[in-house]
Protein backbone atom coordinates (compact mmCIF):
# COMPACT_ATOMS: atom_id res chain seq x y z
CA UNK A 1 0.00 0.00 0.00
CA UNK A 2 1.40 3.30 -1.01
CA UNK A 3 -0.49 6.10 0.64
CA UNK A 4 0.07 9.69 -1.19
CA UNK A 5 -0.71 12.79 1.17
CA UNK A 6 -1.35 16.12 -0.31
CA UNK A 7 -1.02 18.86 2.42
CA UNK A 8 0.34 22.23 2.93
CA UNK A 9 2.29 20.58 6.36
CA UNK A 10 4.08 17.80 4.70
CA UNK A 11 6.20 17.80 7.93
CA UNK A 12 3.38 16.86 10.43
CA UNK A 13 2.20 13.96 8.21
CA UNK A 14 6.10 12.98 8.12
CA UNK A 15 6.67 13.43 12.44
CA UNK A 16 3.78 11.58 13.15
CA UNK A 17 4.43 8.52 10.54
CA UNK A 18 7.51 7.78 12.45
CA UNK A 19 6.36 7.45 15.87
CA UNK A 20 3.50 5.30 15.07
CA UNK A 21 2.56 1.78 13.65
CA UNK A 22 2.72 3.80 10.12
CA UNK A 23 6.83 3.52 11.29
CA UNK A 24 6.91 0.21 11.89
CA UNK A 25 4.95 -0.83 8.45
CA UNK A 26 7.31 1.16 6.74
CA UNK A 27 10.37 -0.11 8.14
CA UNK A 28 9.07 -3.31 7.14
CA UNK A 29 8.61 -2.18 3.50
CA UNK A 30 4.66 -3.69 4.22
CA UNK A 31 3.43 0.11 3.22
CA UNK A 32 5.14 3.58 1.97
CA UNK A 33 4.17 6.79 2.99
CA UNK A 34 4.96 9.97 1.02
CA UNK A 35 4.19 13.27 1.68
CA UNK A 36 3.75 15.74 -1.14
CA UNK A 37 3.93 19.56 -0.75
CA UNK A 38 1.27 21.48 -2.60
CA UNK A 39 2.90 24.55 -2.33
CA UNK A 40 5.88 23.33 -4.64
CA UNK A 41 3.69 23.12 -7.41
CA UNK A 42 1.68 26.73 -7.15
CA UNK A 43 2.60 28.89 -9.71
CA UNK A 44 2.21 31.72 -8.40
CA UNK A 45 5.50 33.75 -7.89
CA UNK A 46 4.83 34.76 -3.96
CA UNK A 47 4.15 31.04 -3.76
CA UNK A 48 0.58 31.39 -2.57
CA UNK A 49 -2.03 29.07 -2.53
CA UNK A 50 -4.95 30.67 -1.12
CA UNK A 51 -7.12 33.14 -2.58
CA UNK A 52 -10.10 34.70 -1.39
CA UNK A 53 -13.86 33.48 -1.36
CA UNK A 54 -16.27 34.45 -4.82
CA UNK A 55 -19.75 35.72 -3.02
CA UNK A 56 -17.87 36.88 0.24
CA UNK A 57 -17.43 35.23 3.09
CA UNK A 58 -14.35 35.50 5.61
CA UNK A 59 -11.66 32.78 5.19
CA UNK A 60 -9.03 32.08 2.66
CA UNK A 61 -10.00 29.31 -0.05
CA UNK A 62 -7.14 26.72 -1.80
CA UNK A 63 -6.77 27.72 -5.61
CA UNK A 64 -7.51 25.02 -7.81
CA UNK A 65 -4.11 25.34 -9.61
CA UNK A 66 -1.96 24.12 -7.24
CA UNK A 67 -4.18 21.07 -5.97
CA UNK A 68 -4.81 20.36 -9.84
CA UNK A 69 -0.78 19.88 -10.42
CA UNK A 70 0.37 18.69 -7.69
CA UNK A 71 -2.61 15.73 -7.80
CA UNK A 72 -1.83 15.40 -11.53
CA UNK A 73 2.44 14.73 -10.74
CA UNK A 74 1.25 12.29 -8.05
CA UNK A 75 -1.30 10.41 -10.07
CA UNK A 76 1.41 10.41 -12.99
CA UNK A 77 4.06 8.88 -10.86
CA UNK A 78 1.88 6.26 -9.81
CA UNK A 79 0.46 5.22 -13.70
CA UNK A 80 -0.90 7.09 -16.76
CA UNK A 81 -3.96 4.53 -17.24
CA UNK A 82 -5.86 4.35 -14.58
CA UNK A 83 -7.67 6.61 -11.87
CA UNK A 84 -6.12 6.36 -8.51
CA UNK A 85 -8.69 6.57 -5.38
CA UNK A 86 -8.81 10.72 -4.22
CA UNK A 87 -9.89 10.93 -0.85
CA UNK A 88 -10.70 14.38 0.47
CA UNK A 89 -10.74 14.59 3.75
CA UNK A 90 -13.97 17.01 4.84
CA UNK A 91 -16.85 17.41 7.07
CA UNK A 92 -18.90 16.92 3.96
CA UNK A 93 -18.19 13.99 3.38
CA UNK A 94 -19.27 9.94 4.05
CA UNK A 95 -18.26 9.13 7.34
CA UNK A 96 -15.76 7.07 7.44
CA UNK A 97 -16.00 3.13 9.15
CA UNK A 98 -14.96 0.10 9.47
CA UNK A 99 -16.36 -1.03 6.39
CA UNK A 100 -14.93 1.82 4.16
CA UNK A 101 -11.42 0.85 5.94
CA UNK A 102 -11.63 -2.74 4.77
CA UNK A 103 -12.79 -1.54 1.37
CA UNK A 104 -10.07 1.01 1.14
CA UNK A 105 -7.46 -1.67 2.20
CA UNK A 106 -7.21 -3.16 -0.94
CA UNK A 107 -5.96 -0.78 -2.51
CA UNK A 108 -2.26 -0.30 -3.87
CA UNK A 109 -2.54 3.30 -3.77
CA UNK A 110 -4.24 5.97 -2.41
CA UNK A 111 -3.82 9.64 -2.17
CA UNK A 112 -5.27 11.99 0.48
CA UNK A 113 -6.05 15.60 -0.07
CA UNK A 114 -5.80 17.34 2.74
CA UNK A 115 -7.35 21.10 2.98
CA UNK A 116 -6.94 23.95 5.16
CA UNK A 117 -8.20 27.65 5.46
CA UNK A 118 -11.75 27.50 4.89
CA UNK A 119 -11.19 24.74 1.97
CA UNK A 120 -10.46 24.08 -1.38
CA UNK A 121 -12.21 25.12 -4.85
CA UNK A 122 -15.09 23.10 -5.71
CA UNK A 123 -14.19 22.53 -9.58
CA UNK A 124 -10.94 21.57 -8.47
CA UNK A 125 -12.36 19.08 -6.12
CA UNK A 126 -14.80 17.93 -8.80
CA UNK A 127 -11.73 17.32 -11.19
CA UNK A 128 -9.47 14.88 -9.06
CA UNK A 129 -11.43 13.40 -5.56
CA UNK A 130 -13.23 10.13 -5.77
CA UNK A 131 -14.55 9.81 -2.33
CA UNK A 132 -15.57 12.80 -0.17
CA UNK A 133 -14.58 10.88 3.76
CA UNK A 134 -14.93 13.06 7.28
CA UNK A 135 -13.58 10.78 10.25
CA UNK A 136 -16.90 12.46 12.66
CA UNK A 137 -19.02 15.46 12.82
CA UNK A 138 -16.76 17.84 14.22
CA UNK A 139 -14.72 20.54 12.96
CA UNK A 140 -11.02 20.39 12.94
CA UNK A 141 -8.14 22.79 11.55
CA UNK A 142 -6.54 21.09 8.87
CA UNK A 143 -7.15 17.45 7.05
CA UNK A 144 -3.60 16.24 8.52
CA UNK A 145 -4.68 14.22 11.57
CA UNK A 146 -7.78 13.09 10.04
CA UNK A 147 -5.88 11.09 7.24
CA UNK A 148 -3.61 10.09 10.02
CA UNK A 149 -5.91 8.58 11.66
CA UNK A 150 -7.52 6.69 8.30
CA UNK A 151 -4.37 5.86 7.18
CA UNK A 152 -3.77 4.35 10.86
CA UNK A 153 -7.46 2.22 10.72
CA UNK A 154 -6.41 1.05 6.65
CA UNK A 155 -2.50 -0.12 7.82
CA UNK A 156 -3.72 -2.18 10.38
CA UNK A 157 -6.17 -4.72 8.10
CA UNK A 158 -3.14 -5.29 5.87
CA UNK A 159 -1.97 -8.54 6.27
CA UNK A 160 1.56 -8.47 8.03
CA UNK A 161 1.13 -4.97 9.63
CA UNK A 162 0.01 -6.17 13.22
CA UNK A 163 1.50 -9.39 14.99
CA UNK A 164 -0.32 -12.24 15.24
CA UNK A 165 -1.38 -11.77 18.49
CA UNK A 166 -2.64 -8.00 17.89
CA UNK A 167 -4.33 -9.21 15.38
CA UNK A 168 -6.11 -12.10 16.50
CA UNK A 169 -7.78 -9.42 18.71
CA UNK A 170 -11.71 -9.09 19.51
CA UNK A 171 -12.76 -6.02 18.40
CA UNK A 172 -15.78 -3.27 18.38
CA UNK A 173 -17.79 -2.98 15.79
CA UNK A 174 -17.15 -6.24 14.10
CA UNK A 175 -20.63 -7.99 15.29
CA UNK A 176 -22.09 -4.68 15.74
CA UNK A 177 -21.52 -5.01 19.84
CA UNK A 178 -19.28 -2.59 21.80
CA UNK A 179 -16.61 -5.08 23.25
CA UNK A 180 -17.35 -6.29 26.62
CA UNK A 181 -15.21 -5.21 30.18
CA UNK A 182 -11.92 -6.79 29.86
CA UNK A 183 -9.38 -7.76 33.30
CA UNK A 184 -5.79 -8.60 34.04
CA UNK A 185 -3.57 -9.60 37.07
CA UNK A 186 -3.92 -9.14 40.03
CA UNK A 187 -6.67 -11.01 40.70
CA UNK A 188 -7.99 -8.15 43.57
CA UNK A 189 -7.12 -4.93 43.07
CA UNK A 190 -8.26 -1.78 45.40
CA UNK A 191 -10.76 -4.08 47.15
CA UNK A 192 -11.96 -5.14 43.80
CA UNK A 193 -12.26 -9.05 41.97
CA UNK A 194 -12.59 -10.25 38.67
CA UNK A 195 -15.97 -11.50 37.96
CA UNK A 196 -15.71 -14.88 39.29
CA UNK A 197 -17.16 -16.64 35.86
CA UNK A 198 -13.69 -15.30 34.33
CA UNK A 199 -11.40 -17.19 36.54
CA UNK A 200 -13.65 -20.34 36.25
CA UNK A 201 -12.38 -21.37 33.34
CA UNK A 202 -15.19 -22.55 32.00
CA UNK A 203 -15.37 -21.14 28.35
CA UNK A 204 -19.20 -21.45 27.28
CA UNK A 205 -19.84 -19.55 30.64
CA UNK A 206 -17.08 -17.05 29.82
CA UNK A 207 -18.38 -16.51 26.13
CA UNK A 208 -22.01 -15.91 27.29
CA UNK A 209 -21.04 -13.50 30.06
CA UNK A 210 -18.80 -11.62 27.64
CA UNK A 211 -21.69 -11.80 25.06
CA UNK A 212 -24.67 -10.18 27.90
CA UNK A 213 -22.08 -7.00 29.27
CA UNK A 214 -21.94 -6.36 25.18
CA UNK A 215 -25.48 -6.38 24.88
CA UNK A 216 -25.61 -4.17 28.09
CA UNK A 217 -22.78 -2.36 27.50
CA UNK A 218 -23.98 -0.80 23.62
CA UNK A 219 -27.77 -0.66 24.84
CA UNK A 220 -26.23 1.95 27.42
CA UNK A 221 -23.62 3.82 25.57
CA UNK A 222 -24.91 3.25 22.40
CA UNK A 223 -28.46 2.88 21.73
CA UNK A 224 -28.14 3.67 17.91
CA UNK A 225 -25.70 1.12 17.54
CA UNK A 226 -27.98 -1.79 19.99
CA UNK A 227 -30.98 -0.70 17.72
CA UNK A 228 -29.34 -1.97 14.64
CA UNK A 229 -28.11 -5.22 16.35
CA UNK A 230 -31.15 -5.83 17.58
CA UNK A 231 -33.27 -4.78 14.17
CA UNK A 232 -30.62 -7.43 12.24
CA UNK A 233 -30.86 -10.22 15.07
CA UNK A 234 -34.49 -10.35 15.32
CA UNK A 235 -36.49 -13.95 15.63
CA UNK A 236 -39.27 -13.67 13.51
CA UNK B 1 -6.39 25.10 28.80
CA UNK B 2 -4.07 22.44 30.25
CA UNK B 3 -4.08 19.06 28.67
CA UNK B 4 -2.42 16.18 29.87
CA UNK B 5 -1.99 12.97 28.12
CA UNK B 6 -1.36 9.54 29.79
CA UNK B 7 0.15 7.33 27.10
CA UNK B 8 2.91 4.64 26.28
CA UNK B 9 4.16 7.02 23.21
CA UNK B 10 4.15 10.48 24.97
CA UNK B 11 7.20 11.15 21.83
CA UNK B 12 4.16 11.06 19.43
CA UNK B 13 2.10 13.39 21.18
CA UNK B 14 5.01 15.52 21.52
CA UNK B 15 5.94 15.65 17.67
CA UNK B 16 2.67 16.18 16.21
CA UNK B 17 1.74 18.42 18.62
CA UNK B 18 4.45 20.86 17.69
CA UNK B 19 3.53 20.89 14.02
CA UNK B 20 -0.24 21.47 14.36
CA UNK B 21 -2.20 24.59 15.34
CA UNK B 22 -1.48 23.00 19.10
CA UNK B 23 2.26 24.11 18.68
CA UNK B 24 1.14 27.98 18.17
CA UNK B 25 -1.31 27.68 20.10
CA UNK B 26 1.09 26.97 23.14
CA UNK B 27 3.60 28.94 21.87
CA UNK B 28 1.32 31.53 22.81
CA UNK B 29 0.76 30.51 26.15
CA UNK B 30 -2.72 29.82 25.15
CA UNK B 31 -2.80 26.18 25.69
CA UNK B 32 -0.38 23.94 27.27
CA UNK B 33 0.15 19.93 26.52
CA UNK B 34 1.89 17.74 29.07
CA UNK B 35 2.44 13.85 27.59
CA UNK B 36 3.37 11.90 30.65
CA UNK B 37 4.48 8.48 29.52
CA UNK B 38 2.62 5.37 31.83
CA UNK B 39 5.45 3.50 31.86
CA UNK B 40 7.12 5.82 34.01
CA UNK B 41 4.73 4.96 36.77
CA UNK B 42 4.94 1.23 36.88
CA UNK B 43 6.31 -0.48 39.83
CA UNK B 44 7.48 -4.06 37.87
CA UNK B 45 10.97 -4.48 37.92
CA UNK B 46 10.94 -5.00 34.00
CA UNK B 47 9.12 -1.78 33.31
CA UNK B 48 6.47 -4.15 32.08
CA UNK B 49 3.03 -2.71 31.71
CA UNK B 50 0.95 -5.20 30.30
CA UNK B 51 -0.35 -8.79 31.48
CA UNK B 52 -2.88 -11.49 29.96
CA UNK B 53 -6.74 -11.41 29.75
CA UNK B 54 -8.53 -13.03 32.75
CA UNK B 55 -10.96 -15.39 30.90
CA UNK B 56 -9.04 -15.79 27.70
CA UNK B 57 -8.66 -14.39 24.75
CA UNK B 58 -5.31 -13.17 22.62
CA UNK B 59 -3.53 -10.02 23.26
CA UNK B 60 -1.98 -8.06 26.19
CA UNK B 61 -4.25 -6.00 28.58
CA UNK B 62 -2.85 -2.88 30.61
CA UNK B 63 -3.01 -3.57 34.39
CA UNK B 64 -4.41 -1.39 36.77
CA UNK B 65 -1.61 -0.45 39.00
CA UNK B 66 -0.02 1.96 36.54
CA UNK B 67 -2.81 3.74 34.96
CA UNK B 68 -3.68 4.56 38.72
CA UNK B 69 -0.47 5.69 39.83
CA UNK B 70 -0.25 8.20 36.80
CA UNK B 71 -3.15 9.40 37.40
CA UNK B 72 -3.22 9.90 40.62
CA UNK B 73 0.15 12.03 39.96
CA UNK B 74 -1.49 14.21 37.39
CA UNK B 75 -4.51 14.97 39.18
CA UNK B 76 -2.51 16.05 42.05
CA UNK B 77 -0.15 18.21 40.17
CA UNK B 78 -3.60 20.03 39.15
CA UNK B 79 -5.61 20.42 42.61
CA UNK B 80 -6.02 17.81 45.73
CA UNK B 81 -9.59 18.90 46.08
CA UNK B 82 -11.25 18.42 42.40
CA UNK B 83 -12.12 15.28 40.09
CA UNK B 84 -10.31 16.60 36.80
CA UNK B 85 -12.57 15.44 33.92
CA UNK B 86 -10.56 12.65 32.75
CA UNK B 87 -11.37 11.13 28.80
CA UNK B 88 -10.80 7.41 27.53
CA UNK B 89 -10.72 7.24 24.35
CA UNK B 90 -12.31 4.07 23.25
CA UNK B 91 -14.50 2.76 20.67
CA UNK B 92 -16.49 1.80 23.66
CA UNK B 93 -17.34 5.64 24.27
CA UNK B 94 -19.81 7.93 23.36
CA UNK B 95 -19.48 9.65 20.06
CA UNK B 96 -17.45 12.64 20.20
CA UNK B 97 -19.26 15.79 18.27
CA UNK B 98 -18.91 19.46 18.19
CA UNK B 99 -21.44 20.18 20.89
CA UNK B 100 -19.02 17.89 23.06
CA UNK B 101 -15.93 19.61 22.19
CA UNK B 102 -17.83 22.55 22.82
CA UNK B 103 -18.33 21.63 26.39
CA UNK B 104 -15.23 20.34 27.25
CA UNK B 105 -13.32 23.41 25.90
CA UNK B 106 -14.76 25.25 29.07
CA UNK B 107 -12.65 23.00 31.59
CA UNK B 108 -9.15 24.35 32.78
CA UNK B 109 -7.91 21.04 32.60
CA UNK B 110 -8.10 17.73 30.70
CA UNK B 111 -6.95 14.50 31.09
CA UNK B 112 -7.10 11.80 28.01
CA UNK B 113 -5.81 8.32 28.97
CA UNK B 114 -4.42 6.54 25.75
CA UNK B 115 -5.02 2.76 25.63
CA UNK B 116 -3.05 0.30 23.84
CA UNK B 117 -2.93 -3.08 23.35
CA UNK B 118 -5.95 -5.01 23.83
CA UNK B 119 -7.64 -2.43 26.11
CA UNK B 120 -7.61 -1.18 29.55
CA UNK B 121 -8.27 -3.17 33.02
CA UNK B 122 -11.96 -2.41 33.30
CA UNK B 123 -11.29 -1.83 37.46
CA UNK B 124 -9.21 1.12 36.91
CA UNK B 125 -11.18 2.67 34.60
CA UNK B 126 -13.78 2.87 36.67
CA UNK B 127 -11.45 4.83 39.57
CA UNK B 128 -10.47 7.18 37.09
CA UNK B 129 -12.23 7.56 33.91
CA UNK B 130 -15.25 10.69 34.20
CA UNK B 131 -16.03 10.35 29.92
CA UNK B 132 -15.77 7.39 27.85
CA UNK B 133 -15.14 8.78 24.06
CA UNK B 134 -14.82 7.28 20.76
CA UNK B 135 -14.38 9.78 17.83
CA UNK B 136 -15.82 7.46 15.59
CA UNK B 137 -17.07 4.08 14.40
CA UNK B 138 -13.73 2.62 13.68
CA UNK B 139 -10.93 1.04 15.25
CA UNK B 140 -7.24 2.52 15.29
CA UNK B 141 -3.99 1.33 16.92
CA UNK B 142 -3.87 3.50 20.06
CA UNK B 143 -5.02 6.38 21.78
CA UNK B 144 -2.70 8.87 20.74
CA UNK B 145 -4.46 9.89 17.51
CA UNK B 146 -7.84 10.10 18.42
CA UNK B 147 -6.76 11.99 21.59
CA UNK B 148 -4.48 14.60 19.11
CA UNK B 149 -8.07 14.91 16.77
CA UNK B 150 -9.92 15.92 19.96
CA UNK B 151 -7.37 17.94 21.34
CA UNK B 152 -7.79 19.98 17.87
CA UNK B 153 -11.09 20.46 17.88
CA UNK B 154 -10.78 21.99 21.43
CA UNK B 155 -8.42 24.55 21.08
CA UNK B 156 -10.21 25.76 17.75
CA UNK B 157 -12.84 26.35 19.99
CA UNK B 158 -10.79 28.27 23.01
CA UNK B 159 -10.56 31.90 22.24
CA UNK B 160 -7.68 33.40 20.55
CA UNK B 161 -6.58 30.01 18.99
CA UNK B 162 -7.43 30.78 15.62
CA UNK B 163 -7.36 34.43 14.20
CA UNK B 164 -10.28 36.34 13.89
CA UNK B 165 -10.84 35.53 10.17
CA UNK B 166 -10.06 31.47 10.96
CA UNK B 167 -12.68 31.59 13.60
CA UNK B 168 -15.13 34.08 11.14
CA UNK B 169 -15.52 30.55 8.75
CA UNK B 170 -19.23 29.10 8.39
CA UNK B 171 -18.86 25.87 9.65
CA UNK B 172 -20.42 22.74 8.94
CA UNK B 173 -22.93 21.67 11.67
CA UNK B 174 -23.22 24.93 13.01
CA UNK B 175 -26.97 24.82 11.67
CA UNK B 176 -26.50 21.25 11.38
CA UNK B 177 -26.36 21.36 7.25
CA UNK B 178 -22.95 20.37 5.26
CA UNK B 179 -21.39 23.36 3.83
CA UNK B 180 -22.24 24.69 0.45
CA UNK B 181 -19.63 24.67 -2.41
CA UNK B 182 -16.91 28.00 -2.66
CA UNK B 183 -15.10 29.07 -5.54
CA UNK B 184 -11.63 31.14 -5.55
CA UNK B 185 -9.64 32.95 -8.48
CA UNK B 186 -9.46 32.20 -11.53
CA UNK B 187 -13.38 33.04 -12.61
CA UNK B 188 -12.79 30.52 -15.44
CA UNK B 189 -10.33 27.41 -15.03
CA UNK B 190 -10.38 24.62 -16.91
CA UNK B 191 -13.55 25.97 -19.14
CA UNK B 192 -15.42 25.60 -15.13
CA UNK B 193 -16.89 29.49 -14.74
CA UNK B 194 -17.63 30.52 -10.91
CA UNK B 195 -21.50 30.37 -10.37
CA UNK B 196 -23.04 33.64 -12.00
CA UNK B 197 -24.67 34.18 -8.81
CA UNK B 198 -21.33 34.24 -6.97
CA UNK B 199 -20.50 37.17 -8.73
CA UNK B 200 -23.54 39.07 -9.12
CA UNK B 201 -23.06 41.30 -5.64
CA UNK B 202 -26.43 40.53 -4.61
CA UNK B 203 -26.33 39.22 -1.22
CA UNK B 204 -29.62 38.26 -0.29
CA UNK B 205 -29.08 36.11 -3.63
CA UNK B 206 -25.67 34.35 -2.64
CA UNK B 207 -26.89 33.76 0.96
CA UNK B 208 -30.33 31.87 -1.16
CA UNK B 209 -28.13 30.16 -3.25
CA UNK B 210 -25.92 28.99 -0.38
CA UNK B 211 -28.71 27.67 1.50
CA UNK B 212 -29.96 25.72 -1.49
CA UNK B 213 -26.68 23.75 -2.18
CA UNK B 214 -26.22 23.25 1.76
CA UNK B 215 -29.78 21.29 2.05
CA UNK B 216 -29.28 19.54 -1.47
CA UNK B 217 -25.72 18.78 -0.34
CA UNK B 218 -26.77 17.51 2.90
CA UNK B 219 -29.60 15.47 1.16
CA UNK B 220 -27.28 13.61 -0.92
CA UNK B 221 -24.52 13.05 1.27
CA UNK B 222 -25.86 12.84 4.88
CA UNK B 223 -29.62 11.59 4.73
CA UNK B 224 -29.11 11.03 8.15
CA UNK B 225 -28.48 14.74 9.44
CA UNK B 226 -30.72 16.15 6.30
CA UNK B 227 -33.47 13.83 8.77
CA UNK B 228 -32.64 15.68 11.78
CA UNK B 229 -32.47 18.93 9.80
CA UNK B 230 -36.08 18.88 8.05
CA UNK B 231 -37.31 17.50 11.59
CA UNK B 232 -36.34 20.50 13.41
CA UNK B 233 -37.36 22.91 10.95
CA UNK B 234 -40.93 21.29 10.25
CA UNK B 235 -43.24 23.89 9.53
CA UNK B 236 -46.55 22.82 12.37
Amino acid sequence: MNYHVMTLFPEMIDSAVNCSILGKAIERNLINVNAVNIRDYTLDKHKKVDDYTYGGGAGMLMAPQPVYDCHKAISESISRNRKVRTIYVTPQGKVFDQDLAKELSNEEDLIFLCGHYEGIDERVLEEVVTDYVSIGDYVLTGGELPSLVMMDCISRLIPGVLSNEESAQTESFDDGLLEYPQYTRPEIWMDKRVPEVLLSGHHANIEKWRHEMSLERTKQRRPDLYEIYAFKNRKD
